[in-house]
């Protein structure tokens, strides 16, 4: 090409090819949510509307990116579990991260529209998510990761759950209820529901509780899942990204903390 | 916080911080899209209201990001320069190039649906692009990066103009086509448009043979972009981005790989 | 301090931690052994005293870090296995690799100097190594990189003792030599050791064939190797390498491709 | 080769590539120097004859690394600044830094044996070296590097003149020295030496407080240093070398925080 003469420059460019044989994990997370979600008005403590708009978002992603095992997401976060041997993008850090977020991005303005016909996107606030992959050497790391966020997720829910009925029943201003909550503990905050508002936390909706899971079932054909990429021709690839991509994936909104969840799915880290 | 027995994973997090005062350059790129010009029935070789959409996405993500003092594109690609001593996001790679791939995206997805109303997005293929950063330690070769892309898109300009004439006009096969223009040089192509179309290439729109350039204007408040930003205080980091957001953006479609471009807006690289 | 003013430039340091919870295998290479060799006149195919000094220097590195679990060699290098938690120098590359290059250089010319008092070092042609870490995130690829590097060991040393005995005893030129083995297999180079110069390969000494193996031995006290580092305070730690640092150290000259001899040293990778 | 089942491993090896058109400065640093001079009983608080050590060590690697354009050395310590353009080991950052540690180990163990004649080197405790590399996008911050590092010198040579003669001279433990030293600052320190010792702190020997610079004296012969090795053919590069090889290397003891060290020799940084 006449390009030649510029065309050292590309000798600038890194790239980060992510570790083979461990298991990759994407997290996308809403950039400046808590702003968006006051302009736009989400319902508090929580918007199920807004969670719709995450879920299907989540679920047009997996079902796009046949490598996508797994999701867990609650809030304005989801992360997605790859295959070990998955070899997306040949592994290059920054495709496989934008490829993410920007499709998540594209996903969640297209459902929103949807899902919300009378709240129009403003150009001054349009959703994005910004995106980091992390590699895992072991399945037990990998289970840790999720039950890292749903204890997270547990936390968090239990005290925005205080805080808003502190807010919206309670008449306390925000700076009072974080004020009355600093310092509690779950029992504290699952006491203070019960007494003065009479809920009782465990009766709250599930996804609220304990998030989302989307789960790609390959229980029937599980020999879909090689033991490794390694061996397989690019075509072979292809067939098996094809059969991956028609499998079923299933929504749940359970405990993925205890050994069970994941005794029950061991296709998942296969 | 209880999450401490599973919090460890966060130790498997890396973390790329582009070096210090070295020119940061963005680029984005569409992802599929051969494909996604072909679903949406692109204008042939160039459809002037995709490229609008590229070039109000482009000067919206320059709006919304103060730090980018300029940026070039043409077809699905855009370039974005980060001024040289800019800490955005603390120059996080991942942070950086997620943010300008799923804000890319939004804008482009917000504005088509303003641009082609009658051009409903499908789910199955919604627009989405991926984002690369690379760090430049001298100002000639930023400019060699900016004369690179520039001289691409000529190329490409120069091919495209040729083969769909040969295509749409001439009434060749693709595959005809493609054989047609094998091997030859940018003088045989201009001759070809020339003799069997009457074209005069130079006679092109300068949008289409040249791109398009956002220049953020700092001429008449140069003391805008300081030295190093080692010695400002948060505060002023702020004032000086909030400063930077208000100067004008101009557009142009010019040469860039001559100096003359450089000499005449010498803050660009300061 | 009154540093102050230039210790910025530390911000232009990098630091690669490398991924926790994988074995870090580090190997080190002779820099220009083919000419170090020639200079110094070491036997060939195999010096059995150079040999000695590479042998000498490996176990001695091996018992100043006790967190190598085994190393295995030939010819001018070495790999070490770290134990799979062991977080020596905070798992910093640049540490790791640069203790393991300087430490075996100077354990290289201070056996040097012993075993070869008639062949002192000149100053133009010191000994020194490179060194390289790669993590690998499970038991059965660290089994098959020391795989990969005994069956490099036999093939250059079957090429190597058909080569000598061609140019030695064979009085070929070493390009004759060369051109007489292009394009054979094992089996051909076999037949000609045995046919032009009765040397039954099998018979060679185990240490050319099969390459040296140290291994801490901590079969009686595998109580030692805890499944994690994470929960250990700095002085259990401390504690735990002391104790490594007493275990005694084998030195085996055998197969290490077949499963058996994984089998029957499971706390080598534990 | 027969080796292809194993190979696999390699696809798990990185590499991380300095960033070209940028100052490489490789710093090397002794592995436990305080418990190595007590050991060997340095004379304190400097030894003249470590010291020379130290500097024919430094001296003997820029000779046999032609890219080596400036050393900066004190105490146990050194930085190598490499020309600008240097492509040596293709930057690639495993194989500069083992190269500097190796090198440097091999070195001192060998000057150590000429200059001590008397001490000999115990295989417990021999000489080793660790390496960094740092890569620095601009002239200034290159200075600004090295001056970081005179300052340093002198703050601890002064600290260490002070701290040895209240212990030696004065007879105070070390502890009750650095009590007496703690909180003071350098006119403190300047007094006090000179009140209780008759010391003139500026009569001290310019080696102990300005440390050691070595010099490639490329001056009569500055068409040597190329503005790009870009467009050098293999057999220019290494001609240049071995040209650079020739040029002689001067010892200073100096001043190098003032410009006038670094206007009089532009064509370290060229």
């Amino acid at each position: 090409m006449a390009n030649s003469r510029f065309e050292y420059v590309r000798t600038f460019e890194r790239e980060n090819i992510l570790l083979p044989q461990t298991h990759i994990i994407i997290r996308i997370d809403g950039r400046g949510f808590h702003k968006f979600s006051s302009a736009y008005e989400f319902q508090k403590p929580n918007d199920p509307n807004a969670l719709k708009v995450m879920n299907l978002s989540a679920q047009a992603l997996m079902k796009s990116i046949p490598d996508v095992m797994m999701a867990y997401g609650d809030s304005d976060e989801y992360s997605f579990l790859l295959r070990k041997n998955c070899d997306l993008f040949e592994r290059r850090e920054f495709k496989l991260i934008t490829a993410f977020s920007s499709g998540f991005s594209a996903y969640y303005q297209y459902y929103w529209n949807i899902v919300f016909p009378n709240k129009p996107l403003s150009v001054e606030r349009l959703p994005t998510f910004d995106a980091r992959a992390v590699v895992y050497p072991s399945d037990s790391i990998v289970k840790d990761y999720f039950r890292w966020r749903q204890v997270d997720c547990h936390i968090n829910n239990l005290y925005n759950t205080s805080f808003w009925n502190l807010v919206i029943k309670g008449h306390l201003s925000p700076q009072e209820a974080e004020n009355k909550l600093m310092g509690t503990v779950s029992s504290d905050k699952n006491e203070l529901l019960f007494k003065e508002f009479g809920i009782n936390y465990n009766d709250e909706p599930e996804m609220y509780k304990k998030g989302t899971v989307f789960i790609r079932d390959v229980r029937d054909t599980l020999d879909l899942v090689p033991n490794s990429d390694v061996n397989l021709s690019k075509r072979q690839v292809e067939r098996l990204r094809g059969k991956l991509r028609k499998v079923t994936i299933n929504e749940l909104h359970c405990d993925i903390i205890k050994e069970e969840f994941w005794n029950k799915r061991a296709w998942l880290l296969k």
